[in-house]
């Protein structure tokens, strides 16, 4: 039998029982191990997304798992094969598409919030998607592959280069694994955060950390870059004070990436932009040769997967993993498929 | 003697005879054919810039002439050479010069607003400075290097390719410029402007134009690019509403370049450049390539320098000439500075 949680509406999930879904052609049946908790499934769980994702819904997209069946015409992948996907599907047509953006496809399904996702213990979704994994990297480290994925992508499109100064301005799951991917490429990185406990774990991971609230941070900024200002900046934090200071920072010719969510627009200095050439980079997603890399870091271990994943839960408990991790204090959340035999 | 215009405030000029000025090592005297007043040199002329110019000053940087004296050490350049000037003059030692863009430096010297300009019809320079010009060139049309310099640095720096479709929003100098140079570049060009006489003369250079007041714009330019958007948008217009509609128009991996000057923070759609992954690319004045290319684009022709030019007037009648241009209706004023032997 497959246990899927589905989320009904208002934080609530069920989990329930039904037959595993056999795979059509070009489809494969995969027995999720783990799928972790990302910051879009929080605010799905939220409501925030109701409009888009409609209920009952199994939700999730950083996964991996094992293929169980094979589906006719599916050639590359066999029964056994540690997986994880991609979770972008495209339609090929359209101007982004033929483009070549195909991940910022005007029709995008984004797998796990436009069509069933991972949260079950048997997923049946299309071989195009599967990414493979490494024979020896565990399935629980293998679930932080998309959003290292999310990170690699974001560090990609700045450009940022070995010895640059980067700065990443609030330290979430998506800003750690920013800063540990940029210090991975070689560069000088200072991570702004105004949480305590989220700044601890930043300086755990090696990164240099800064209080905004209690350092001038362009000052600083100025101090360790020689009065240059840094190369780069990574606007995680979502907030209309994160690109205010982000502008500020930045060295002639700069890159600012957009990486957090801004629902409204915000007030942007035009006129810094102009005088220093800075430049506003927009990041969504990840391409194929994001993954390949991802893939790359986790299993190097470039990336500490352990010190990010804060909690395992079982799939019965998803509905508390949503409120704990709403509650903040943790890091990355898994749930347990039950796939991971 | 010499003969030089003096900015003296409040959009007043006052020309007075001195002696030229011998030119000392490394030092060349021209004799100043024209200088065309741009739109920075309309803002001094209105007070804007009193806190940066110091009265009373001799301003003005786009410019032509011939060379009449050589100081010592000057390598390269004769006394009768046909010039203009790149007016930049940088300190080699900050940051942004050592990093290579010294177009950008920190403690830059723009020549014509910080240290005298060539609003003279005898003008010492450094020869560094110097650009040399096509011997059959006019030295009218030339004045319009430099303007022509500034729409090359955008269209470089927003890596418009043939076939693109570019959108510039406002038809003043520059943006006609640009619209220019985007069209020689092989772009398929639309320029929005709300001034009928602009649009008209964006019209007779070969432009598209469309009245952003009558016609819904970004169903336009989803028309006339099948769906997808433009590659590239020129910000030209320095409004609030042009940077609205600039996210607007732009498709996936779009670029908004900001040429125009925006004094206060404007409001950004930071969402739109999440979700199409746009690029907003700030520009500031040239780099040397740009010049070349710009004494190319003029001498070639494909910028017609003699629709540009709406009027020549002389040294004596600046300050009419500076009410004329702020009162709108002409495009390019050019200053003959009595050089043009």
């Amino acid at each position: 039998m497959n246990r899927s949680a589905y989320y009904v509406g208002e934080q609530s999930f069920v989990v329930e029982q039904s037959s595993p879904e056999p795979p059509g052609p070009g489809q494969v049946r995969i027995d999720v191990a783990y799928t972790g908790i990302c910051g879009t499934d929080l605010h799905i769980a939220h409501g925030a997304m109701d409009q888009r994702v409609r209920v009952p819904a199994v939700i999730g997209h950083e996964m991996s798992g094992r293929i169980v069946e094979v589906g006719a015409g599916v050639e590359g992948h066999r029964v056994g094969d540690p997986v994880t996907v991609m979770p972008l599907d495209w339609c090929g047509e359209c101007p982004a598409c033929r483009a070549g953006h195909s991940h910022i496809c005007h029709r995008l399904n984004f797998v796990g919030i436009d069509s069933p996702g991972s949260m079950q213990q048997s997923w049946t979704v299309p071989a195009r998607i599967l990414v493979p994994l490494p024979a020896d990297l565990s399935l629980a480290h293998a679930a932080l592959v998309e959003p290292t994925a999310v990170a690699v992508h974001d560090v990609r499109r700045s450009r940022l280069a070995a010895g640059e100064h980067a700065v990443v301005i609030g330290a979430g799951p998506v800003g750690l694994l920013i800063g540990t991917v940029a210090q991975a490429t070689g560069a000088e990185v200072t991570v702004l955060e105004l949480d305590p406990r989220r700044r601890e774990l930043a300086a755990e991971l090696g990164l240099s950390t800064v209080d905004p609230s209690a350092v001038d941070v362009a000052g600083y900024v100025q101090e360790v870059t020689g009065g240059a200002g840094a190369e780069v900046v990574f606007e995680v934090s979502g907030s209309a004070a994160g690109v205010r200071t982000a502008t500020d920072l930045l060295a002639v010719r700069g890159r600012l990436v957009v990486v957090a969510i801004h629902p409204t627009p915000r007030e942007v200095d035009l006129h810094r932009i102009f005088w220093r050439e800075l430049e506003v980079i927009g990041v969504r997603v990840y391409e194929h040769a994001d993954y390949v890399e991802a893939v790359r870091l986790v299993h190097g271990g470039q990336v500490p997967a352990d010190r990010l994943i804060s909690r395992i839960v079982p799939l019965a408990e998803v509905a508390q993993a949503f409120q704990a991790l709403a509650a903040g204090g943790d890091v990355k959340v898994l749930v347990d498929c039950g796939g991971n035999a």
